[in-house]
């Protein structure tokens, strides 16, 4: 699969000097990252943007491994024959108009399947928006150029997308509003030849990739996907549309998939160590905290010590804890000796921490630090629940410290944060540069957790 | 209860001219806001701030209906009594101390119970944040003063919040960030007389209150509290913390709460018609779309009408209606007609109605204009769930007619929004001016489509 993601040299079967055209986009995506060879194909133009241009494949010089086909569907089929009569080992077809169109697509579709078996080229695709590499800032997509103003965030979570549109738009939605890196985001489409498990299987030995998020509407050969979940030594989330029967019906519009039986693929997945998420966002924090974390604690049981300025919050989070199959930690006596220090005479410590008489008595930076230093020394405690409010004088929280401590630990630390948008956005952007995750919504930072300890 | 929301004058017992402390807080925050007489009792001062301080209650002067403690929790029981002697209606007492931190301070809350009986006066707390009222800038609370700062946004959400830091937190969080305006927040606290039955009887009928949440920790008068619920005019949402074991052990030691049989409280929160939340953000979103459709479409069945960029997108909605008891709407032969004008030849309209093709064919405004025309004239269609992607050139949707199509049609109109940073929050301007909701994930687009239908 190398030639699909460090490919020598592209050609490009379907570029236009139209800017308002995908097959333009692509070219433009293709000359500001990739370092390789570029040979636009098309016999109407000489040249596109400076790059000499070829009539067809047959007539693209060495080095070239793989094209990008971006054409009228009738025209697909006849042009991966001529890549494979010219030697490429694949090509990622990205338009659209196959087997999510009708019978009449269906057989185009048909007729790709075909090449591929007959000749060995490898198709990624149709109907997808191929593939984004942040890391090596390689975009081999229709993806609108303007991602590259956004700057590329690179980061270590790998994405497969059966999803075109959702990939492109989701790439956007959060390198801008999260800050969320990625390493490779490749949207698979219809699956004529290369499905998830080849390219799942591919990122697995990546060192670009540390966590793999898939958003699937099929899984094209079940066994082999399990297996290879089950043996794989990076975490890997999956979020499966189709698990209800409107949803199943509408897959079957969309990228002609068969959504499969929804219960046995949910327990196949949980067999296999997957860790499930219901919606894209969900999907995304798990992939997030799995890659901060990605060790996991899975072997650990999740007793959470939670410590709040607010008892209300803490109680909340105690029922979700409960919900999701966690546990409150119960803390040693060292660590209630600890907490003496810090609290007024009358109230005994507990879990949840409720700080604020702590915060009262020593400030904010004394109350939180001596009691994560007390829970992080406490072997009952698997992981640290934060609450932070930020804004006005007295609550400028030192992270750092703090972060350091659990890290030493070896302790996963959440954070649930509220406070005027100002700091909070400020306490955001420390955090993720120590690297420490923090939510906005008590319910979304106890589901993280559940996903960390595998429950 | 009229003397606690809109006094003529309020005594302020504990008031102190040191600025770390919350009885100078409570001042300042009176001296900024409220229009009434305000009288600083402290026997330590002649005057702070400019304003005269009495030595005790009984020699302040008319009018005063009200007064607010602020002071050792052993200091207040003879505070109480004395302005039951001065003839006060009420006090909201602030400070912490009494039945949430053992059985001194439970003697202390006692004695508070007997005053209250024994006078008529009516107690407000103890250990509570008081009250906010961001429509007539009245903050009767030690919330700290840099909530002006953030322009205390008036709205018709009223909140009546059994913590005091997170409802003072809360209302920073979601003013500053989410730019939700409320009407009145009022922490309750330890309820020693003041209910929450007391305080939503009085809201029921606020004009300036269009929708109601509630987060508490007990639930004193059942019977009452479910009889004010179903004869509501307003909608209420509910969130109830200590649902689980250790959660209802939490709610002992924060505000001394028992918090009752769960499953019997959640039962009997579903006959009453209330809504019912699990997390702080929930209830805002509820309470939120409760007061953009406050007369509720609780009487037609949520049939949905999805129209969206993403084919992917479109599939995980649908697996959230099934969830959420909503259901895929069954679109008219005169909507599959009208949509048959904007989309290519080979595809069949289906709800999901997949918008791709239709924009790439007529540009988004049409596409989303036409969709949006048909499906509003759909008898079939009881609301509309638009799913927007923003950044690029093309994505510039004008809202305006779209929005006014669905209000015309009586129809609620959700919107799930993608795409770079700085559009997406241009697009959530436009979309609160507008009053239409827009949400970053589906699935909490759904959560508040299942509210507003009551499902």
């Amino acid at each position: 699969m190398d030639f699909f993601f460090t490919p020598r040299g592209i050609a490009l079967l379907g570029a236009t000097a139209n800017e308002k055209k995908g097959g333009f986009s692509i070219l433009k995506n293709l000359m500001t990252g990739f370092s390789g060879n570029i040979y636009p194909v098309n016999p109407r133009y000489a040249e596109i943007n400076g790059l000499p241009c070829y009539a067809a494949i047959a007539q693209v010089p060495d080095p070239v491994d793989m094209a990008i086909i971006f054409v009228p569907a009738p025209a697909a089929p006849e042009l991966v024959q001529a890549s494979a009569n010219r030697g490429l080992s694949g090509v990622i077809i990205q338009c659209a108009g196959f087997a999510e169109t009708g019978e009449k697509g269906k057989a185009l579709q048909n007729q790709l399947a075909e090449i591929s078996r007959r000749t060995g080229i490898r198709i990624w695709g149709p109907n997808c928006m191929g593939m984004v590499d942040a890391v090596h800032k390689r975009v081999f997509s229709f993806v609108s150029p303007s991602i590259w103003d956004e700057g590329m965030l690179p980061g270590s979570i790998s994405l497969i997308v059966q999803s075109g549109m959702l990939s492109a738009g989701f790439l956007i939605d959060m390198m801008t509003r999260d800050k969320l890196g990625v390493s490779k985001v490749c949207s698979i489409g219809n699956k004529v030849d290369v499905n998830e498990c080849d390219i799942l299987e591919y990122l697995l030995t990546d060192p670009d990739t540390a966590v793999i998020g898939l958003y699937l509407e099929s899984i094209k050969e079940g066994r082999r996907f399990f297996e290879i979940c089950r043996g794989a030594g990076k975490p890997i989330v999956v979020l499966k549309g189709g698990k209800s029967e409107n949803g199943a019906r509408a897959a079957m519009s969309h990228t002609a998939s068969m959504a499969g039986n929804s219960a046995i693929i949910k327990g196949a997945m949980a067999q296999a160590g997957v860790v499930q998420a219901d919606d894209f966002k969900q999907m995304m924090d798990f992939s997030h905290i799995l890659s901060l974390f990605p060790n996991g604690n899975r072997h650990r049981p999740g007793r959470i010590a939670i410590a709040t300025f607010s008892g209300g919050a803490g109680i909340v989070s105690s029922d979700f804890l409960d919900r999701h199959g966690l546990a409150l930690a119960d803390l040693s006596e060292d660590t209630h000796a600890l907490l003496k220090n810090i609290f007024p005479e009358w109230m005994p410590s507990s879990n949840p921490i409720d700080l604020w008489p702590a915060i009262e008595r020593n400030g904010v930076d004394k109350a939180y630090g001596q009691t994560v230093d007390a829970v992080c020394a406490d072997p009952g405690v698997d992981a640290v629940f934060l609450h932070a409010f930020v804004g006005g004088l007295i609550w400028r929280l030192k992270l750092k410290p703090i972060v350091e401590t659990a890290m030493k630990a070896g302790k996963p630390m959440f954070f649930w944060l509220i406070g005027n948008e100002k700091d909070t956005q400020h306490f955001q952007e420390e955090a993720r540069k120590l690297k420490v995750p923090v939510f906005r919504e008590l319910s979304r930072a106890v589901e993280c957790m559940a996903a960390i300890f595998n429950i």
